[in-house]
């Protein structure tokens, strides 16, 4: 923590970070990648196994807030994003996380409202103020000059592990049991909305800047689904964070919806919409006319290629953006195997720096 | 085979459907199932273990033919599908297919351009051979007022799978190959131009009234991407098949597409276009409005589920296309848990038999 920061373009990437989600046009536009802190560092893979493990790399602040704080080091992104896990919350809920190498997560499934009585909403505090310390630790060791997120997963994704017990093509599980029993599937969203609030509140108080919502299986529904299961949840926690919180932006990231994001946006009140990579640059600029901040959209397989198709991809996107509000980022996350040395040159091709 | 045929609405099934494929306006409209011939039939099952296993039953036209009859016997649908697997194309190219248990498809992997000296287009002959034998023998027994549909997967999709080996959730191989050797991927892609032309050609003259293009995997690319490698090969397969039968119509099923359906309704030229289960019934609307024959969308797991929720699902999906040229149809496969009295009810349903 001792290595000096990256000098950036601007003592205020934190101000311009804010400005383009108070629907200002920046040029460059603000950059940061989702799973910016992750295994594509080597910095971050040694911290890793240091802790012993994803998990216990999530529960122990001191070494979250170090793996936040190294992509801001190494590229002076202008957000930092909390390191964390969407999962966090089942396991603060009692469900039993673990990691087994090669598969993702597991959880020990919740097959129907019985299952619930496993889950109690108490048990999350002493949980999630391990989350909160993090956040207070990065805000106190980030330049003040850098903006923070927190995040959470939506209630809809999130359940679609809870239920199923591990990831999924087709999230069939969660989908099925809310088609035979939607009003006990609507118990668990309900919790999740009641936690999720809390959660992003404490992270808030903690000193996060700006919220991003991650709705990565929201693009299997049918539209009556994805009203009840995705706008509707995302809609409470946005409102009553927007009370106790108004001055602090949200983005959304429905992953694979398509236009449906224009649905999404209207009903939800984010200011910002994660865009995936298969989202148009065509639809991005509509979204944008309709009030949207956008955020994306770069597809992680190009930065793991990079060279000259990548630097083409880049000045499309940058093109097609430069009049609206825009923050640079990925369709998806980084992916492990992408050469730090990419995610540099992307940096400096999105500031125009040595390009 | 000498089972009676299901008495069914009209004595044309054929004619509405090929009628809604040229822009007529049908009520109730036809009706016919993605993987409508598979495993939650019984008798499906059965065959398949005389058969020896999935491959042999694609290939011994006897089978084939028996089991895409089936489900026109049980619900006379308005089209029968032919049955087969979009993966016959790469095993005929010579690449080796198999089907491990619980696995799905495995082929061996082409890693560059080198690879695709591996490939035959002449040794396709012999085995499209036995399809095509498939067709002729479906159309002899099939009632001549049922519809045939015959088809192919489309060339992006077939390569996932023909570069990954087997399904992946993200299709990285086939996108990193082409980022990183754009000419040497297009070269694997126009052979698969060429032999599905050859392939959906040889269909139509052993019978196929029809034709559909499966582009499962369409939705994971980034509109530079999704131009080169899925609209561009679509558009000439189109093109020629329409050279040689301009009265075939031809539907393409661009899956997880979302809005950007309509382009590529518009470049490709199909008729009818294939709505995956997350596409909204304003946009299958908004796009009807723009020319196309819309298809699709109930969720095969509503379908699994049945019930009240089902009753409901389907009466919003009639209301809603009542007034465009609409073909019903689910958004993705039908899974293998189905019970088949779902499926008969929801062809009593929509057909208005009973309710």
């Amino acid at each position: 923590m001792s290595q000096p920061l990256k000098p950036t373009i601007s003592t205020d990437n934190r101000g311009r970070f804010l400005g383009v989600l108070a629907k200002q046009t920046e040029a460059p536009p603000p950059i940061w990648l989702m799973r910016q802190a992750g295994r594509y560092l080597p910095e971050y893979r040694e911290v890793r196994t240091k802790a012993g493990g994803f998990l216990n790399l999530c529960y122990t602040p001191a070494l979250a807030a170090e793996v936040t704080l190294q992509p801001i080091r190494r590229f002076g992104f202008d957000a930092a994003i909390l390191f964390s896990d969407i999962l966090v919350v089942p396991d603060a809920l009692g469900q039993g996380l673990r990691f087994a190498e090669g598969e993702g997560p597991i959880l020990d499934p919740i097959f129907d409202v019985t299952d619930l009585k496993r889950l109690d909403p108490k048990s999350t505090a002493s949980v999630f103020e391990r989350v909160f310390e993090t956040v207070t630790r990065v805000r106190q060791d980030l330049p003040k000059e850098t903006a923070l997120i927190g995040f959470c997963g939506a209630p809809w994704t999130v359940a679609t592990y809870m239920v199923g017990g591990r990831g999924s093509s087709d999230q069939a599980a969660a989908r099925v049991w809310a088609y035979n029993d939607p009003h006990g599937f609507n118990q668990l969203i309900d919790l999740l909305v009641e936690v999720s609030i809390a959660y992003l509140d404490g992270q808030v108080r903690a000193g996060a800047d700006a919220l991003q919502i991650f709705d990565t299986w929201a693009g299997c529904l049918p539209d009556d689904q994805f009203e009840v299961w995705v706008i509707l949840p995302t809609k409470r926690i946005v409102a009553e964070l927007k009370q106790r919180h108004p001055q602090v932006p949200i983005i959304g990231f429905p992953r694979g919806v398509g236009a449906t994001a224009g649905w999404y946006l209207q009903e939800t009140k984010v200011e910002g919409l994660g865009c995936d990579t298969a989202m148009s640059l065509v639809l991005m600029r509509e979204l944008a006319g309709i009030g949207a901040v956008v955020q994306g959209n770069l597809d992680p397989l190009l930065l793991l290629a990079g060279g000259t198709h990548m630097e083409i991809r880049v000045k499309q996107i940058l093109d097609a953006m430069n009049t609206v509000p825009f923050i640079f980022n990925l369709g998806h996350g980084i992916v492990p195997e992408t050469p730090p040395e990419n995610v540099a040159r992307l940096v400096a091709l999105v500031r125009g720096e040595g390009v």
